[in-house]
């Protein structure tokens, strides 16, 4: 019998965001950020480190990926050197991922696949790692991915070290504390391909002079404002902070040479929608956020939830909407069948998604 | 005969931007800006002051404007109250005005039309101003009509008196300094109906945490730069510095609360095309500025129209494009059958704008 370990985790969704690294190779970012795990779009990954492996081996959504010819996927599954040199172990490593959401819908899957790893790959490995160290694992792979280790409410400390050992996430409140609360995501009609965020950050540091004021003026103000409004389940502040903040980081990426831009005329239509919304109401029961992406993403509390969703059948160009409460973080399935790895052979199972049930299918 | 007088003005195309005013009242901006004066689009003022009128008479594109009841279009022409105040007149004024482009064109017509009336006004009062004396008059009714009383490339000095009394445009270079440069405006179908630039920078002055950081670091730097780029014939300078400034304004426009948007997916498709452009080309061969509308105004020069054309072609949403050089500024008509207004009569006269003919039709 092979040692297969299985995790699911879930993206999050931030509400003060990342965007700039002061260290490139260690992902070490400018700025603290918050977010809130969700309990949907799970991301599912077995890993098993094996000696018959000639080299790492990695899965994704069914097809192998060749890491030779793959340099970017390597880069992202660097914690492997580091777990093997912290458990001594010289193995290599097989790695299956699926997620359990379909890949055209155009949600990320980068903070849920990484940190599943993390949680995973260290165990498979016989290491017994606490969250903050499975944090910055996670965030050698993906920034955001730190903040997906752990569930609820979750503050990225930028730290201040060198080496990055005090840059990880920290539990701002799990995800029974604030049970109202919903995440609204609507998937919208993309145009072209987009910059990658990892090169996006880095030109915004690098060119636009209002960057630093977002850094030195408007950061540093934001972050304990919104540890409080989430500690008092404030829902009107962390509405307004998680508003302001996505429109400041826009604005500097408008303000990046040359100018990037991810929201497009769909993402801006629901902006002023839920600006309606909130007056037609009185006081604010919904919040926009967005990432490196068309894609809205509203806060708003589960009495409101369906008046979200009728404000965003009125945008022709949002195919899809998902709603997702706060979520636990990684959960390990420890039933055999679960495993997209046999256990008995080594072999990478058949496993697919299936979209009519929603579903992570495993064949024996 | 009654003494009419009537002239010709254009719009400006600012390089270094307007946006934020620290007196709402008499118009005086938070920083200063630059713009070239172009040669098209002209809007033709007539005035006459006389005494058998029982009020101010405003009649724009063929319309009586009833001033009752449009405070806006009372407030923009309060210039007549200073004109007859230093001319020591009484009279009202019929004030007669029409676009010499398409209005549904959606190109702006406050600054021509304000600076036209600055210049016909005072002269019908009897007034011999300067061009500062101008400025400080089309302010008045509109910041960015204090440059269109000037043609070429124009500095609105911001001042530091209270009383406006220093804050007025500088000609940097007439007209024939630059003759190769070129202003292609691409007509962008708009959404919604747009916040008025009024309103819109007011929120932005006292809501964007990225606004003083443009006030502060970025625009003390631009514009002397430039100035020199201006005065050195420096294209890529100058186009460099239009795009990020731009892309400045606009990006403390997203940062506003609530945020605003002039500029839609069209605009930004020629953003992107414009980078593409220059890159293709080696080097800067174009430079886009936008204002508050998706309209695009691209500067090139004029061995390179043929090229932006080509580009605005492959952008569905234009509708329409006009090719400017730099203009002269004010032009008084003393044709007597050119007057909107019959000087035998002192009535509005029949007059109208052949789209066929790009012409301003007066009838006898």
């Amino acid at each position: 019998m092979k040692k297969i370990v299985t995790v699911e985790a879930t993206p999050n969704i931030a509400v003060v965001k990342y965007w700039g690294k002061r260290d490139e190779s260690l992902i070490l970012p400018t700025n603290s950020s918050i977010s809130m795990t969700v309990d949907s779009l799970k991301t599912r990954t077995s890993v098993m480190f094996d000696p018959s492996l000639k080299k790492d081996e990695f899965w994704l959504n069914g097809k192998k990926v060749d890491l030779d010819k793959n340099p970017e996927a390597k880069e992202r599954l660097k914690q492997l050197e580091v777990i093997r040199k912290r458990a001594r172990i010289t193995h290599h490593a097989r790695i299956v991922s699926i997620n359990g959401f379909p890949t055209a819908a155009g949600f990320a899957s980068s903070a849920s696949g990484l940190a599943a790893l993390a949680v995973a790959a260290s165990k498979a490995a016989g290491l017994k790692l606490d969250t903050k160290q499975l944090s910055i694992l996670a965030r050698l792979g993906s920034g955001s991915a730190s903040r997906s280790v752990m569930g609820g409410f979750v503050e990225w400390q930028k730290g201040e070290k060198a080496d990055g050992s005090d840059s990880h996430a920290i539990q701002l409140a799990n995800h029974q504390h604030w049970p109202q609360m919903r995440l609204v995501s609507a998937v919208v009609n993309a145009g072209k391909k987009k910059l990658s965020s990892r090169a996006g950050m880095k030109q915004t540091i690098a060119t636009s002079a209002l960057y630093r004021a977002r850094l030195e003026h408007h950061l540093p103000k934001v972050v304990p404002e919104m540890r409080r409004a989430i500690a008092h389940k404030d829902f009107a502040t962390f509405a307004d902070i998680t508003m302001r903040e996505s429109n400041s980081l826009h604005s500097v990426m408008a303000d990046t040479w040359p100018p990037i831009h991810y929201m497009n005329d769909a993402s801006r239509e629901i902006v002023a929608l839920v600006h309606e919304l909130n007056e037609k109401a009185g006081h604010t029961i919904a919040a926009y956020t967005f990432d490196a992406g068309p894609n809205a993403h509203i806060y708003t509390l589960a009495q409101n939830v369906d008046k979200v969703k009728r404000m965003l059948k009125q945008v022709k160009a949002v195919k899809k909407v998902v709603v997702s409460k706060p979520g636990p973080g990684p959960v390990e399935l420890t039933k055999p069948t679960d495993h997209l790895i046999d256990p008995e052979t080594g072999r990478v199972r058949k496993h697919s998604f299936n979209e009519k049930r929603q579903e992570i299918i495993v064949r024996r």
